[in-house]
């Protein structure tokens, strides 16, 4: 309990640090465009767990890096969360009208302003990670690496990719077996982890092998992560969750342990989280807090 | 006629070589994730004009660029118009069922699948600008630049929040006076012409006192073009044009032509038009292509 509540305190502290950084590259509500840079503010502040941004600080200093050439991209990963957020709860989408017990974007704003949100802060991630080469221009070759690994996870060949899998069997009532969710799991949730992980450490000019670690430590947490989401979904507490429960089985959607069964779902999450934890033993830097964090991903009841 | 001619001529092998470029950086339609790929391919192929490829280089080869750095940023600027017109015909904005007699993306792939594969385009944009950094490696300087221009013009302060007031003017029944109306047609119309004009200069290696006419000449075209759109809806050939014309009067839209009538607009094109062609001449390079392009630009009858 004791140890719970410092970890808590670490992570609050960590928040406030990486929230502090992600208001300075938000847009002013000002001037003809204002209506859009107030929906892009209403849906990146206020709530969040700021996951991406805490793991990539985490192993920026955990190689070294001081200088300020992470904050931008602290900004863009949750820029790039948030954008798939809003337009995931669309109604040409999911129609969620809530999230995290806040209105959604859409529900505040109307769906055409919300869509334009969306786009305004997955294009304003791009922006404002390329301030990096005017803050840090001896990290040229650095920053270069980090943009195109945020672009590459982010896109076809990441989190889109697995929204867009997700969308389309949706779409065409098509049946998903265990490879296809592995995938849409591997995309559309770890890749941006793994995205955070890499780009703190190539910031801070970790060797590649290390990056290849965090990448694997980052996809076994993702997966992990969304498993333990299909199982909270089974037998999780509402009131702890603060969201209607058992909503996949209603809209009769596979999900891990429709396809494996609840207690084939749990070794699998359990062994998941033993590979990441073996994995960051290998690394050759040592960050206590990473470790809780991946224990807290993995374990947590909401 | 002679010279229309050879203006047509002139401009088709140009666009079968930027469409050739394009082509090689679209995704491969394959995997899970096929059916966004196939809205994407389906959504950039088959139609549409290529200005803004054609006259990023057209400004790179007057400044003498010769080699293939220029290639991912005629594949990324079609990528931003391209998701641009996507997300503007989704149900939440305009709902429009064709766009240039081809079934719009949503009608063919539904509003959640367009909806992604817009986001795709814009992500992509990115990677694939992005990738310039690998094909010049010399060129680490323009390439920061170019891709900063992209960033910028493409968002917020460009044509994304120009597309965000117009939205919010017709979210909010709110009246659009003319100094909203030139912000909007500079944003949503003129900045990727801008873009365009200054990223071809930019990779070339042009000086900044280049690029900055540029961005002047090609905010001067992309009002006249807007204008000239305006005034086409009023008095233009619905078979020249292939779409239905009067449909902002039915709207109860304010244009240039209901705030300045119709003689106001004519004599204010014609006015953008040769300020256009005057900077044209005070550039340190010339193109005489670049010159018909703009006519064409200001005078198209459809």
């Amino acid at each position: 309990m004791a140890l719970e509540k410092s970890f808590n305190d670490a992570m609050n502290i960590r928040v406030q640090h990486v929230e502090k950084i992600i208001k300075d590259y938000l847009p002013k509500e000002e001037g003809y465009a204002e209506r859009v840079a107030e929906a892009v503010n209403y849906s990146i502040l206020g709530s969040g767990k700021r996951l991406r941004p805490i793991l990539m600080n985490e192993t920026y200093e955990m190689y070294g890096g001081r200088d300020k050439v992470i904050e931008p991209f602290i900004a863009a990963i949750e820029m790039i969360h948030t954008y798939s957020l809003v337009h995931d709860d669309l109604p040409a989408m999911d129609n969620d009208m809530y999230r995290r017990g806040k209105k959604t974007t859409h529900a505040v704003y109307g769906p055409g302003m919300a869509t334009l949100a969306g786009d305004a802060l997955l294009n304003m991630a791009f922006e404002v990670a390329l301030k990096a080469f005017e803050i840090s221009p001896d990290k040229t070759t650095e920053i270069i690496k980090a943009c195109r690994i945020l672009a590459d996870k982010a896109g076809i060949h990441g989190m889109l990719g697995g929204q867009a899998a997700d969308v389309d069997a949706e779409d065409r009532k098509r049946f998903i077996d265990e490879a296809e969710l592995l995938f849409i799991h591997r995309n559309k949730t770890a890749a941006l982890l793994e995205c955070s992980l890499m780009i703190g450490a190539v910031l801070a000019g970790a060797p590649q092998s290390e990056v290849d670690k965090l990448e694997e430590i980052g996809k076994s947490v993702g997966i992990a992560f969304q498993i333990r989401d299909d199982i909270l979904d089974v037998e999780g507490d509402e009131k702890i969750l603060g969201k209607h429960v058992g909503s996949d089985a209603e809209n009769q959607k596979s999900t891990y342990v429709t396809l494996k069964g609840l207690e084939q779902a749990r070794v699998d999450v359990e062994t998941l989280s033993q590979e990441a934890i073996e994995l960051t033993k290998k690394l050759s830097a040592r960050n206590d807090f990473l470790d809780e964090v991946i224990e807290y991903l993995i374990n947590r009841v909401k």
